[in-house]
């Protein structure tokens, strides 16, 4: 047992409903004297009923996804203009990514209430995009230094939405057993993530309005960023990256079909994570654990649907396999990925 | 689902026979100039060993049991004197606790090196001793940025002293699951450290010298105190503290004879901490499991083995039961407690 972890400070309020009061408590005990709320044009209202015990210096709704510079710098200017020393976010990944963007140049604390399952708010991981290019960085100074996490505000995610980002968070779980940075701390949370999502995400989809499944797959949504920001990207993550860029597959659907795959290829090769994996989805094994998941929700199996193509595969395993991590629990070889590649193509059963 | 929590930062560098080459590299990262080295004289030669590959300004073998404040005003004016940016304790919960007291009033970063299970380094929770009363006090410029984890130095632990260690361990997890602070996040790396800590004891019982299950206490040892920092004392802590304080009962041994107890007594009344218990423990039921860790080591399970007397009960639980938490999971009457105690008293199986 050999590792370097390093364990991010961070506050999280959690309670369904107290979103409002949670703010007001935390702008008070900070003595934060000018802050800024940043909601998206279509949370604008949200973002002004959660922030309305709070004395609000300026409200920003220039957002847009991927943070463009030109809005970075715009919402950087406005803070420095108005002498801002809190930056809230309320809203999804995009949202918390401009107060991100803020934060690495005014060096201001972030409290973010995140609206979505992203799990941006959980990562010292800002992103930044100059002509459609985006760049990524890490600085601790982006991590928000609470969150806010209230189930009520993700009530209104569609069941579809819900499925996809709960897949991406199990996604995130699964990977972090052998990414670079894997060690026993973010494996015990990704178990969690796992446990916690996979409970909850039959439980949205038999009923979008169960306040107890949102808010289990709430909370596994951050376990797994917090697990994945630790672990970083391992064998599973690197596939969809490449199949993401080179062929403009859908980011939800690519992971869902190629997770099981990826799964079924490594858990053999290492018994922690076939352990708990399979612990955390009360199975047998880690593959027939994943398997019922799926068939229990509306889950992509097969990247045909999406549009991939099997004459694609030889070319995606040459542009993956430069790729593969050093800290993947197997070897991994060109035909390796063809395998995997074609298994995800039919989306074939690994129960 | 409503909590709030704080996660601390702290890293960890954890690999055996490594201690020396991860000291040097975060004195090297950090660039401290003026590095004070903690140890205990029984300790010297290996805190000179470990700290080899560095640059020792100062070198302070001055260490007592529950840091007499003397002791902390004499090593704070040392380290003020030699003009310390860096405190390195090597050794076990009152070397530990001597950092901490510099820390307090230095504001200095400590790296330290344990070569106990006793978890101090986890928290950031300082004690000092003035006309032999213990004050305690919680402040975050006390937990240690660094902690240099190194199995090796633990094999000569005898295994009465890790198995009483390893006890304390599963009971801070198991109080995690109800105490005051307790939330998801505690009991997610309370269920870990239980698990962790429970594999590795009869491995240790087995061969002092086995490094792998040396490993995984030690790893266990570090959750269970993440754990128990942030959730506070439960029922069970209670109930020892009394029991330490009016009755000079030996620590270990009577947190070993009350943990079952505690635990039957509660466990029905929270289906979560019966799922992950059991679940830690490998085992059908959170008791049975508990019983078996038990017969399989030379663990207390009687008071009355360790000078407790059934006359002491009555007084006993009418001290303890101002103390119980409200977040305790079913409602304590004295009764219980006497019922409680009388059991511990025997030894009374649980499975």
């Amino acid at each position: 047992m050999k590792f370097d972890h390093r364990t991010l400070p961070q506050r999280v309020r959690f309670g369904s409903a107290g979103a409002a009061a949670a703010l007001a408590a935390e702008v008070a005990e900070r003595g934060a004297q000018a802050v800024m709320v940043i909601g998206a044009p279509s949370e604008a209202e949200l973002a002004r009923s959660i922030a309305a015990g709070i004395e609000v210096a300026l409200l920003w709704d220039d957002v847009a996804p991927h943070v463009p510079i030109a809005h970075a710098e715009r919402a950087r200017a406005a803070a420095r203009d108005a002498g801002i020393d809190l930056v809230v976010s309320v809203g999804g990944g995009s949202t918390t990514g401009l107060a991100k963007a803020i934060a690495l140049t005014e060096r201001l604390p972030i409290v973010a209430v995140p609206t979505t399952y992203a799990g941006s708010e959980a990562t010292n991981v800002w992103g930044l995009t100059t002509d459609s290019r985006k760049t990524t960085g890490v600085d601790d100074v982006v991590l928000p230094a609470v969150v806010i996490y209230d189930a009520a505000l993700t009530l209104s995610l569609p069941v579809e939405l819900s499925v996809a980002s709960g897949l991406n968070a199990i996604a995130h779980c699964i990977d972090s057993m052998w990414a670079p940075n894997s060690d026993p701390l973010n494996r015990a949370l990704a178990e969690e993530g796992i446990r916690e999502v996979a409970a909850a995400l039959p439980a949205i989809v038999a009923d979008v309005g169960d306040v107890p499944a949102r808010e289990r797959m709430l909370y596994g949504a951050y376990v797994s960023a917090v697990a994945f920001a630790s672990a970083g990207s391992g064998l599973h993550h690197k596939i969809c990256h490449v199949l993401g860029g080179a062929y403009d597959l859908p980011h939800a659907q690519t992971h869902s079909a190629v997770l099981p795959q990826v799964l079924a290829f490594n858990v053999g090769a290492s018994a922690e994570a076939e352990e708990r994996i399979a612990r955390a989805l009360g199975a047998s094994s880690a593959v027939r654990g994943l398997d019922s998941l799926y068939a229990s929700i509306p889950a992509t199996r097969a990247l045909a649907d999406v549009g991939y193509r099997a004459e694609s595969i030889p070319e995606s395993a040459g542009l993956i396999l430069p790729l593969v991590p050093p800290s993947n629990p197997r070897p991994v070889h060109e035909r390796d990925l063809e395998g995997i590649l074609q298994a995800a193509l039919e989306g074939r059963r690994i129960g």
